[in-house]
C-alpha cells in the first residue's frame, strides 16, 4: 500500500495536483433563516448536518447519493475494517448482490423476512432476492465445492458490500436506508466451542475497531430473530434517536437488549441497580450453530473422515451506519464533528484573502506547505487547500469549522511578520498556536497523532 | 495510506498473523484426467483457469464469488484506478444501486435498453432498475442540486460499483456476466470544446492505467449507441475469444470498431492497408453532450448569470472485465498468468518438506524472511509462505506456477549447505538463482520492481 501511495504522490506531483476546496464538490444548502424545516419527523441532527454540509444528496426514499466527503470517511472505515479483519486471518471475498429466491427458501427465511426484501425476477423469470444478508449464499457456495477438511478450519470470510432492505420507514439519513454498506463476516468451525472461540475472536477485533474509530460504544447481550441461533451481541452508540433500549447494571457492568427481557433484574447477577439508555446498533455478532449448514448441506470431513455440518457464526458491521451515527453522536447542532479516524481530512490551509499584504508576500507559501504536510506520516493525502482567497480567512474558518476538519493552518498577517509564523488552529477544541515556519511541520505531525487517536 | 498500512502490519507482527497457503481459501477443482468437459461452449481459457484454480466460483448463470485472490486483484485495480482518477482531480462518489424508472423514461433509454435491464418493484409499488450506468442518475443528482457555476467546471465524478445487466448469454466466466464490478466516471463542462479538452485529459489517465496493468492494448474509435452523442473510443484486449472486430490501417495506425465502418479503406488516411483481429471491450468513452442534461434539466451558471445545459462526458472502466481478460490474454493453457500489477501476491515461500534435513536446522528460516520481506517496499502484504510442508516442495512449486505467483523462494537443501542460500525463482521465466541469506532480501526488492513493470 506504501508503494502505491508514493506512486499516488508522485503522480500528484508531477501533475501539481492538490486537493482544492474550490474544486471540491460539496453542495451546501443554504437555508434562509426562519425558513420552515419540512419533513420535520425524519430529520436527525446528522442528517440535517450532512445534507446541508454537502455530505450526502437525497435520491429516493432511503436512497442517498454518497458525496465526496462522505465516500472519503467510509473508504478509511473500510480499510480499517479491513486490517482487523485481517489481523485474525479473516479473508475477503464478494458474494452476489442478488441471491437465488430458493436458497433463502431452503432455510425458511424467505416468508420470515417477508416484505423487507426486495424481490425481482430475471429475463428467465427466474426470482431473486436484493441480498439484505449472506448467511444461505455463502453457505451455499461451501456446499458447492468440494468438502473443507477440519484442518482448514476456522475459516472465516467476510465482504464489504452494498446490502438492500425494503424499509417501511427510511429514516435519519444514512442511519435507516434501503441500501447500506455493510461490512459481513461468516466464520465456519468443526464445533460449539470451536465456534465460541471465533467468537471471542471476532468481538476481540470488533472491540478494536470501535477503539479506534473513536466513538463511545457498548457492547451488549441481543436477541438472534430472523437470524437463528442462541447466543447473539450487540455493539451500540450511545443516542436519543437510538431505536433500541439497552438496560445495564450498575453493579456487575452487564449490559443487554431490552428486547431480551423486558424488564426485571440484572439476568447475570441479580442486581436491582439497572440503567436504560436509548442506543443505535452499530454491529451484531451470532452463534449460528447449523442453523444455515445443516439444511444447505455444507460439511466439512472430521479426523476420522466422516462428514459433519459447518458450525457457524456471522457478524456485521454497518458501515454507512457506523457513520452516520458517528457524526450524530459527535456533532453539534451546526458544526459535523466526525469520529477521529474518520474524518475525511485531517487539516485544512486556509490562504491569505487576495488582495492583502500578506497574500503579495507568501505567494507559493500554502502550496509549499501542502507538500511539506503530505511527506508526514499519517497526513499524506489528508490535506486540503482552502483557495477560495476571494473569501475572507474568518469566513472559511467558520465554513471549515461547520464541515468539521479537525485542524486549520491560517496563512493569515503573522505569515508576514518579523517573525513569519503559522496558525495552527484546533477547530475542535477552539486552541491556536502560532509557529515558525520551519516548526509548523513537526508541530502538525505531533498534533495529528493527538488528533488521531482522540 | 502509509500509516494505516504500517498499522496493520504492526498489529499484524504482534499477533504473528502472516499469510499462508494453509489458510488460503481456494478451493480447487481436482479434474479427472480424461474427463469430458462440459458446457464446452462458454469455456475460455481464463475461466477454466479461474474456476479450477479456485479464484472464483459459480453462483447462479452469470453470477460469481470472487474469492480470496479474486478479491485480491480487484482490490490492487480498484486502487490503481483511483490514483489515476486523483491525479486528474475527479472525485469519488457513490450513487445508489437502484435507480427511478421514471428518469430512464424522460431520457428515452428506458425502452432502448429494453431487456436487459433488471426491474423490480419496491413495497410501494414504484418500479426501479438495477441500474446498469448512472448517466441519469448522477445528471439527477446535480439537477437537483444549487445549480454549479461555470467556475466550479470542468467537475469530475466516479464511482467503482457494481453494476447490473440482465444478458441474455452470460458467458467466459467473468467476461460477460449479470453483475460486474466498473469503475464509472461522469465529466461536466461548460461547452463542447471544454467537454473535448477534459476527453483528452481522461483518456490520458485511462492510457496511463492501461500501461501500469501491463497487458498490450489498443483503442480505437467506436460507436456511441443508446449510450448518445457522437464521439466515443473503446480500449480492447487483443484476444481471438472478443466479441468486436477492430480493424486498423497499417499506414497510420488509426484504428475503429468494425460496427463504425464495416468495410473499406482506412476512414483516416484512405489507405487499403487494413488488418483486422479480434478484442475484448475494456473500456468506453464517450462525449455526450446534452443528452441527458438537457432532458434532466441539469444546468451551471455562466459569466453572464444565464443558465445552459451542463455539457457531459461518460467514461467507464469494466474492473471484473479488465482481470478476465487479462487472465485470458496472459495465461498459459494450465498457468494463470496475472497482469503483472493485479497478482494477488508476489512472492510465494516455500518452506522445506517436513521431514527433511533443512527442516530441523532452518526452524523459523521462512517466518523471518518472511517478516523481513514486508519490510521492502512494495512488498508489505505481497508475500505468502506455503507452509504446507507436508508436500514435497516440488509439488508446491508446481501448484504455486499454476496459481501464478511470479517469484517464489525457495527454502530448500541449499538453506544448509556450507554456504547457506535461498533459491529465488522467477515462475514466468523459469530463471531460478541462489542467494546468500544475507543478499536475498536485497535481490528480491529489485527483482519485484521488475515483476511491477513488466
Amino acid at each position: 500500500m506504501y508503494y502505491f501511495f508514493l506512486q499516488e504522490l508522485k503522480m500528484a506531483k508531477r501533475l501539481g495536483f492538490c486537493h482544492k476546496v474550490s474544486r471540491l464538490f460539496q453542495p451546501t444548502n443554504v437555508v434562509p433563516a426562519g425558513a420552515q424545516v419540512k419533513n420535520k419527523d425524519i430529520l436527525s441532527k446528522s442528517y440535517k448536518l450532512m445534507i446541508d454540509g454537502g455530505v450526502i444528496a437525497h435520491a429516493q426514499n432511503g436512497f442517498f447519493y454518497l458525496l465526496p466527503l462522505a465516500t472519503r470517511a467510509l473508504d478509511k472505515l473500510t480499510r480499517l475494517v479491513d486490517e482487523h479483519m485481517m489481523s485474525i486471518g479473516a479473508q475477503k471475498i464478494s458474494c452476489p448482490t442478488l441471491t437465488s429466491s430458493d436458497i433463502w427458501e431452503k432455510t425458511g427465511r424467505l416468508s420470515m423476512a417477508g416484505s423487507e426484501l426486495f424481490h425481482l425476477k430475471d429475463r428467465h423469470n427466474k426470482d431473486f432476492i436484493l441480498s439484505p444478508t449472506h448467511e444461505e449464499s455463502i453457505t451455499q457456495m461451501l456446499a458447492s465445492q468440494p468438502a473443507l477438511s477440519y484442518k482448514q478450519l476456522p475459516l472465516l470470510l467476510y465482504q464489504t458490500t452494498a446490502k438492500f432492505r425494503d424499509e417501511m420507514k427510511p429514516r435519519f439519513g444514512l442511519l435507516r436506508t434501503r441500501e447500506f454498506l455493510m461490512k459481513d463476516l461468516y466464520s465456519f468451525d468443526t464445533s460449539a466451542e470451536a465456534a465460541q472461540a471465533t467468537y471471542e475472536l471476532v468481538s476481540k477485533a470488533y472491540h478494536g475497531i470501535f477503539n479506534e474509530i473513536g466513538v463511545n460504544y457498548f457492547k451488549v447481550r441481543g436477541l438472534s430473530g430472523v437470524m437463528g441461533g442462541e447466543v447473539s451481541h450487540e455493539f451500540h452508540f450511545p443516542a436519543d434517536i437510538g431505536d433500541d433500549t439497552v438496560r445495564s447494571c450498575g453493579d456487575c457492568g452487564h449490559g443487554w437488549n431490552k428486547e431480551t427481557n423486558e424488564n426485571g433484574p440484572c439476568e447475570h447477577c441479580g442486581s436491582n441497580n439497572i440503567s436504560e439508555s436509548k442506543g443505535i446498533e452499530v454491529g451484531h455478532m451470532f452463534i449460528l450453530d447449523t442453523r444455515y449448514s445443516a439444511p444447505l448441506q455444507a460439511t466439512y470431513t472430521g479426523a476420522d473422515g466422516g462428514r459433519q455440518p459447518l458450525v457457524m457464526g456471522s457478524y456485521g458491521l454497518g458501515l454507512t451506519r457506523i457513520l452516520a451515527a458517528g457524526l450524530e453522536v459527535l456533532s453539534l447542532p451546526d458544526q459535523l464533528r466526525w469520529p477521529p479516524a474518520l474524518a475525511p481530512y485531517t487539516l485544512i490551509i486556509i490562504t491569505p484573502k487576495e488582495g492583502s499584504k500578506e497574500s503579495h508576500s507568501t505567494e507559493h507559501l500554502s502550496e509549499e506547505l501542502y507538500w511539506s504536510l503530505q511527506e508526514v506520516r499519517g497526513l499524506e493525502g489528508e490535506v486540503i487547500i482552502d483557495d477560495r482567497s476571494h473569501l475572507t480567512i474568518g469566513r472559511r474558518l467558520q465554513e471549515a469549522r461547520r464541515t468539521g476538519y479537525p485542524l486549520a493552518a491560517v496563512v493569515g498577517k503573522a505569515a508576514v511578520g518579523p517573525v513569519p509564523a503559522i496558525e495552527l488552529q484546533n477547530l475542535i477544541t477552539g486552541q491556536t498556536t502560532l509557529h515558525s515556519l520551519s516548526d509548523f511541520v513537526g508541530v502538525v505531525a505531533d498534533c495529528s497523532k493527538v488528533v488521531a487517536v482522540q
